[in-house]
């Protein structure tokens, strides 16, 4: 695997075999045999859209495994002064860059530039399209909680259209056999939504959805997202398709709460429902950084 | 000790560890003996309020003993958006941070955090609270150049309600037996300055507090703290509460002159005084890297 | 070598030594031999200007070679803020800098701290000044295409007046018996363009400089700079002195183009020719990463 663009391409094989690589570098992992595995590899944390979490877990896996690690935020840098994506890309290569993770506001970035570099190019998130890395690290917390992916029941509830954490998901779970059924506000949802994979279910109702689910995986809602829609307040959006403990009574009774975080406490999620028994998502947050320890050896020593 | 999260509550005897500790990593350290102590160890340097000045000094001495070290400027970052300082420090602990060294507007947000995380927790200054590492910094200074701390006279001088400098100091030498003695505009010092230290005393005018003084600490003057007092401009703040060569006579002839940095030159420090023979502000900046260096080594490995 | 402040004053001697070290340091390079070479040595890049293109490059120079490396934005930072120039580089200077390397707007900052510091400074661009390693990694590209550098014809084209670039440049080729030929609208050219070197002479035709010329090195235009000129437009600029195909066939066949970075598409080069056969742009960049390994290596170990 030369670059890590996406879940879409990858073989529930290539996804199985990156999730086992990650139980390596995860918690408690063995220094003495994973520190130096990247010695001398060069990693090039390129975000033209800011996001400190994404980065930070990019950068600690790499530093973990020994590579040099260098931050460029391309949103406010000279980098881009007057220069295409593609200009950039070529100069970051030049400079004996191994590998770019590149977070991009426009979908598909991450492929146009993959054509044209001998660099390895890891998708940290693409406009609205995939953020591989994401659904990589749900799918081990869940393997990791659950034991196995195929054959759960999996809720993803929020702006389903514009997220790309639901897309990377959908196809994820999809290929691995799990059911995923999508819900939220109707302007929030894809026009057909069977393009996100064969097994996925769309519900309007969210009390219909989380019926007897293994996991409900809550997305952030974006203000701004929230205004063009019926619902006109965040209070409104909490009562319809916010996650409380009463419903959440509606899901299996070991069901697993996720979220990619920053959590919008009081609206997609409640206090209690966050920082409750069945909340998974520090776990998420540490197996971030296993995976992308995983997806940065699979694309620089593979 | 797991945290360092201010002077109150630390013993002389673990002052004076610390500075023991702190001569390992001086210079001219045993880059042998130091190099890979910290190896393996993940530090976050989580930034509320931007001070590039203690950000470096805290970057180096973990660099220097071998740790990864992240920076993460929270002042500008989406880390924080829409989360709670607390989701922020569990999250940044989730990625598997040893220590997290945390700058913080609010006075107290690293004993509120120290008590929900496993993550190490340094105080890197606390709104006006406490700085511990310059105080330790200091202190290591005057004892490498006066041979010891017990009995001296130590003058601190400026805004002293709102220092937290002057407060981690007062805390400190009042701790190891140094006499401490507080001026400023009395709109800028504390209502009942006996709160800093068995061993403070109050002064009114600079040219009483400074006689036989064994060291002159110098704060800096904030500008728009200064518009609230009488004293209108800096060149007034300069004539009543600046030090320059003719006050420096008053004290002993072998008085140190220290300031935390940055300086405003030619208002609390003249430019012969700040650049002068008995000035050892440079010298307190590279104890600031040994001294960073023993708190990080003592809280990660003890 | 203790510093590198400029070409000025550099020997033909110096550098061509640089030159050939660098060569260890270009790829391949064997990561075995370089690795270690300034392990334990600390390197702060301080930009009083932004260049992520300049200060990534350097980055991952100081990486390579196993340096501690601290980036300081010193454009956004408190550490200037109230601060001199010669207060700031002290301070870095005593929390145990080895070398800085320093980007400031004011032409022979670098050369003043250097007077006052016992680290060693690193000139990264002094405003119309001097631009040392851009010079050295042109050279190094020229010669490793070319197989020399004296004899041959380098023409540079653009705002000559106000480029650190041309003046590094036209110095460095003169001192290896280059002929260097100016050219760019009057208001852009020096009143003496003798100064920078032995070797120049100026045209005002770019058809006439670039006649048998073995290097066309283009100057990127800043927008602002044009407002000031004859020439109202970009397109007017680029029909009177940006590079395209049909001026590039006046000179030799086999005739390098070389360009700093960032290009300025359709203005000062076409498209077809700065991707075309024979543009080395991306060769600077590359030689730019081997250039600075020599330079720290130099000045931090001789």
């Amino acid at each position: 695997m030369r670059h890590l663009l996406g879940i879409d391409g990858l073989s529930a094989n290539d996804i199985t075999s990156l999730l086992d690589e990650a139980t390596r570098y995860a918690h408690p992992h063995d220094p003495i045999v994973t520190r130096g595995v990247l010695r001398g590899k060069t990693i090039l944390n390129v975000f033209y859209e800011s996001s400190t979490r994404t980065r930070t877990s990019f950068e600690l896996a790499g530093k973990r495994l020994g590579a040099d690690v260098v931050n460029i935020a391309a949103s406010t840098s000279s980098v881009t002064k007057g220069e295409t994506l593609l200009d950039t890309v070529k100069n970051l290569e030049a400079m004996g860059s191994d590998a770019i993770v590149l977070r991009h506001a426009h979908s598909g970035a991450p492929h146009f530039v993959s054509r044209h570099t001998r660099a390895s190019i890891v998708n940290a998130g693409d406009g609205s399209h995939e953020h591989p890395t994401q659904a990589l690290l749900d799918a081990f917390t869940i393997r990791q909680r659950l034991g196995k992916l195929d054959g759960l029941v999996v809720v993803i509830c929020g702006d389903i259209l514009h997220s790309r954490v639901a897309r990377s998901n959908s196809l994820l779970l999809g290929a691995l056999g799990t059911e995923v059924r999508l819900c939220g506000p109707r302007t929030m949802m894809p026009r057909d939504p069977t393009v996100l994979g064969p097994t996925v279910r769309v519900f309007d109702r969210f009390d219909d959805a989380i019926e007897g689910a293994d996991v409900v995986m809550m997305l952030r809602i974006q203000n701004e997202r929230l205004a063009g829609t019926v619902m006109a307040t965040t209070r409104e959006y909490a009562r319809t398709f916010g996650l409380n403990e009463r419903r959440l009574r509606l899901a299996k009774p070991e069901a697993l709460v996720m979220h990619p975080g920053p959590i919008n406490r009081g609206v997609e999620l409640d206090n209690a429902v966050a920082d409750g028994a069945r909340s998974v998502i520090l776990d998420q947050v540490e197996a971030g950084v296993a995976v992308r320890c995983a997806v940065l050896a699979r694309v620089l020593l593979q």
